[in-house]
């Protein structure tokens, strides 16, 4: 009865949805599909995470290339599930058969955190007679517990509580008023709260007690402004419109954009992921990666002092950035003609919950995308750019992080993200110096130093799976000065190393080579350089991990030991930091050290190969940073390299061109343009036309 | 009855703009009236440049801190000025006293080469029987001489013809048909041309002869692109556009936007030129720079045979990037409500000439400025992002350098040069191989090696000409993990080194340490933090000079040699390769290797100081830079960091903002907002709408 109810409303789920691509995120009928297939054997556990079990590379790639005769593969929901004492369930439910296909214990590790664990701990806290105990001591009285509010983190890992019981440390703050950043007052203790049971098993308390800030509130909110200095009223408006609409399509979740196409997922650990993604060349369709996602990344702090060692968040890992995903606004988030998507979950309830607008896709001009004048005649051709971007932004605790995957015409992809909201806060006791390990930000208010360290997964697949990795760097010529065969000594040339194997793939940056990283098709050879078509990995913000070798840190973060690891493809391996991040110890290390340890010596030329990169960068705050943070963004490219066989964007129009045989013959050169439109911005009744794509230039 | 009538014009001139600022460029009619001063007594000599000679700074402050009490800087021109026998004259003419104040023959140097210059080269090579010849060898017969062109270079510095006679190396090429781009059909040998003679004086031949490519064209132009695959049609537009003006002011030539003030100048060899930077700090307006500007770039190209050691290109210092400026066009080079500004010179025969909308000031939307959401109950601020830019774009033959100066609301600077244009270009024999030095970027086309770096000089003025420049490097905790100072291994901090003195200020890039360098005040102490107020310098594609020590382009190029040199303010160091470039020799090196030997051990500690500081990319190109290269962004950043107390752009009204009391009491969280505006891209009629600064969630 009850199977073939699920077997209905699966086929239900399938049959309605004919057209789901199988990149597709589960939606919220899949979730409930799979929860209750679950509940049918296990009724008794909460869930932690119901999301799509993505087809496997070899299937997909099978059905990709021939959908009418391949089968299309089947939906499957990756559930992770948690049942009395702690104890954590891994299962997979083939929904288009309606079957549990598999389910096991797993044994001594911690799945993340969701937002329903984060919420109650604080309520926790607030009733504990040794939180109000120690509230007291700094002067905070029991009937103002209200007032105390704590970021829940997961404990990251304690070598005295382990790995078997569910941890959170709660990072504790005050507001004097509801409204106030309790940022500006935090508590100098860290309960540990055991998630099992619900209750405080521990309080972390210094030697050396910090009393409560006496400083005043320091706040940024819009009332706030308004009774201090008020808002500057000089800001005219800038509009961006699209009378005509956008310039791309969106079919189910397959963006098509120029001569791009990407298909945009997103799940509760990655954010969006960008799957297929191909570039038309001239017609011809040529894939170009196969997946890509920043796929874990961790803050480590640098006060030695116990217990901030804890404080070294794996946001994506021990949390969710997708979980965290903010609902996105437009004029707030995003500006223009804007197509947004949801994002659907599972709750500990086991509901499907939604996400309204958790992905915007919107274009944006992008300044001259290639000029050239002959400084013969003032002929001159001048192409504007735009680009295409993908974003959300997820909100860990107190920081923010803006995503965006941006697609440009010339081929390259970047991912940009911006850093903003509230830097997470200590408590600095009066004459103490919060230097060298942080800096007093605001008086009472001690913001450690701290690395955001992404790891970026790139599956590429340049013309094909099978790809190689090269290290390239800026090498002088090694003949001496004055020696024929470099004379005047100018000789450089890129010099380029494989990387051949898991053990010898670790490289890291090297700002003096200005290092950069191939990813090629040795198979194909571009037809005028003769060089492996590539595209090339360009990442300037390349901290290395600051924390040491053999730290707790450098334990649980394996990846981000080295800039660049490269893997052999293994559907398995998507989380470098492994499946369960949260209470790991490090030993051994799980992910991306795990799996090269497994295999170090497999051969990595001219194989389906995923390239790991880890960048970020160091901060060290000011005081310019509080209370709220202007974002500060960093950049990563990739950009095609001996890829095409001449600039793949000559098929913009311009906004100007002129040959010399038509400047000759009379056409108006690009400087007769600019008489009748100098000095817009001032200049009466021309200032209120939008200005167009070409102002009477083209 | 002569120096009646000049004292009349100055008097006419100075008279009729008593707003000039003293640092705004010479005004056609001062350009005139330098001519006609330095006429009177020189009357034979051709111009190479007439510009503003700055008011010296301490002058200048003065009359800053007390315009009415204090006498106004008198306008004085800096005159180049060539005799017959390329005698070269440094003049200064006082324009206020109507008077030639100093006039000196300067022996063994050449100034730099103007667009008349160049220009007449082509003509004579054209003629020229050696060249035909060669031409002829190369199989192009005499009466094709019209279809041969040349990029005519400074000669840079050729050991064996020196420095007394001012010379042009012609870079060869030829177009089947006029319209064709000629950088597919470079030529091998190289006349070299003598400017005081006009003639061509050598041709350099190489020993293998390479013959005229037989590729087809591959040109960028519109027909061209008509012709062969047609622009596509999918690209709507993106219109931009501010209905209540503007949000800056200017005033004469300074500009007002947000907090910042800065004077904008511009002058022949650095183009744009920013003084008196100062931002208004809650009505208390502190100075940050007193000037920058980009003083200086060479272009070292890396294939070691003769002569291409020659091409290592002093832009600015050999051809000057106001010279080279473009005239800029709305919807072409900038979006939105524009201000543009003119540029003045003179030409050879000493007329002021005019380049239109040498500069374009617009603003900018710039994304999210800062945002956070309190994960308990969804209340956040978010806030919208712009910016304003100070652009120019010039062509330096074949490469196009776009160079925008953008001012942000939270204290930061940036300079951001975009590279376009046609990559330069050298002949290939069949069968040839380019690499390593080069690339084959199409058949027979061969792109060598190259680097693009920028020399950026910053005159700090960090609450007040007495600053120091400290590197800092992001350094782990000496103590190691397991040490009771670093428990845990996780222990980092900035660490400070003091650049002392010029002899010590050497410094070099460090990705390892993630190297950033601080101007500071070191007199004026952050009351939260208790550091010095600060500007960081931010950079990240910092190359070494890749041409070896001793080379012949590192002894030309002595501010190449590390990333960041430090020297005392002094009124006449404002160009780092020298005053005067092309046919510099480098024995010994002009500019700053002569500076700070001549006082290496000078006390930079809380002095008035210059930072220079050094950037760019290496280049090696692919046949997606060809025939014309999508422009590759670069960028420097200073941030002001201990320089507020606090976050200094909370003055900007906020798209959304709530607060946890707002939303208790039931105001609409960002969440609410976001069902109304989902999908806006295809929705129909709201698509038409242009989207406002916040889409109804203010």
């Amino acid at each position: 009865m009850v199977l073939e109810r699920l077997q209905q409303m699966a086929a239900h789920v399938t049959g309605q949805k004919t057209q789901t691509h199988p990149f597709d995120p589960l939606s919220t009928e899949e979730i409930a599909a799979a929860v209750a297939i679950v509940r049918r054997e296990h009724p008794d556990v909460h869930f932690n995470a119901v999301t799509l079990w993505e087809p496997r590379k070899a299937e997909m790639m099978k059905w990709l290339a021939s959908p009418e005769t391949v089968p299309r593969p089947a939906r499957v929901a990756d559930v992770v599930a948690i049942g009395r004492g702690s104890k954590v369930y891994d299962g997979l439910v083939n929904l288009t058969e309606a079957r549990l296909v598999s389910w096991q214990l797993t044994e001594g590790v911690q799945p993340l955190i969701t937002m329903e664990d984060l919420q109650i701990v604080e309520t926790v806290v607030r009733k504990d007679p040794k939180v109000i105990e120690q509230c007291g001591i700094l002067g905070i009285p029991p009937e103002d517990m209200h007032k105390v509010y704590c970021d829940p983190w997961t404990i990251g890992y304690d070598e005295r509580f382990g790995s078997g019981i569910r941890l959170q440390q709660a990072l504790m703050y005050y507001r004097p008023h509801v409204d106030d950043s309790q940022y500006t007052y935090p508590l100098d203790f860290c309960p540990i709260y055991n998630a099992d049971t619900q209750e405080i098993m521990h309080i972390d308390v210094p030697k050396v007690r910090r009393p409560l800030n006496t400083a005043p509130p320091i706040n940024y909110h819009s009332d706030a402004i308004k009774k201090e200095s008020g808002f500057r009223t000089d800001l005219k408006p800038i509009h961006i419109s699209q009378p005509e609409g956008v310039s791309f399509t969106v079919d189910g979740r397959t963006l098509k954009w120029q001569n791009w196409s990407v298909h945009v997922g997103f799940n509760y650990k990655e954010g969006i992921v960008l799957s297929n993604i191909t570039f038309n060349d001239k017609g011809n369709v040529r894939p170009v990666f196969w997946r890509m996602s920043l796929a874990e990344m961790v803050v480590p702090y640098g006060n030695p002092e116990h217990p901030h060692q804890r404080k070294h968040a794996f946001d994506l890992g021990e949390y969710g950035g997708g979980y965290m995903t903010n609902s996105l606004a437009l004029g707030c988030d995003c500006k223009g003609a804007i197509h947004y998507m949801d994002a659907d979950f599972v709750n500990r309830a086991g509901e499907p919950q939604t996400i309204k607008n958790a992905i915007c896709i919107h274009e944006e001009d992008a300044g001259i995308l290639f000029k050239h004048t002959d400084f013969r005649d003032d002929s001159c051709t001048v192409t504007r750019a735009r680009k295409v971007i993908i974003s959300h932004v997820f909100t860990a605790a107190n920081y923010e992080y803006c995503v965006y995957w941006i697609f440009h015409q010339d081929g390259t992809i970047q991912l940009e993200i911006k850093l903003t909201g509230i830097l997470n806060t200590y408590a600095l006791a009066p004459g103490e110096d919060a230097a060298p390990w942080g800096t007093e930000v605001y008086p009472g208010v001690n913001a450690h130093n701290h690395q955001h360290l992404f790891c970026l997964r790139l599956d590429p697949n340049i013309d094909g799976p099978n790809n190689t990795v090269f290290q390239v760097d800026a090498t002088r010529g090694e003949a001496p000065v004055g020696s024929s065969e470099n004379p005047y000594g100018n000789a450089f040339y890129a010099k380029k190393t494989k990387l051949a194997t898991p053990n010898t793939a670790k490289s890291d940056y090297d700002g003096n080579t200005s290092r950069t990283w191939d990813m090629a098709n040795t198979n194909k050879i571009n037809a005028y350089s003769k060089k492996p078509v590539s595209y090339k990995l360009v990442s300037r913000e390349v901290p290395p991990l600051l924390p040491k070798e053999g730290s707790l840190v450098w334990k649980r973060a394996g990846f981000a030991r080295h800039a660049v690891h490269v893997t052999k493809y293994d559907d398995s391996q998507i989380h470098p930091a492994g499946r369960h991040v949260p209470q790991t110890s490090g030993e051994p290390s799980q992910g991306l050290p795990a799996w090269i340890a497994a295999d170090p010596d497999a051969n990595l030329d001219n194989e389906d190969v995923v390239l790991w990169h880890t960048f970020g960068l160091t901060h060290f705050p000011a005081p310019e940073d509080y209370p709220v943070m202007p974002a500060e963004p960093m950049t990563v490219l990739l950009r095609p390299r001996n890829f095409f066989t001449q600039n793949p964007c000559m098929d913009v129009p311009p906004s100007y061109s002129s040959t010399p045989s038509q400047v000759a013959a009379g056409k108006t050169g690009i400087k007769g343009m600019v008489d009748g439109i100098s000095r817009l911005a001032f200049g009466g009744s021309e200032q209120k036309k939008p200005s167009n794509e070409c102002g009477g230039c083209k």
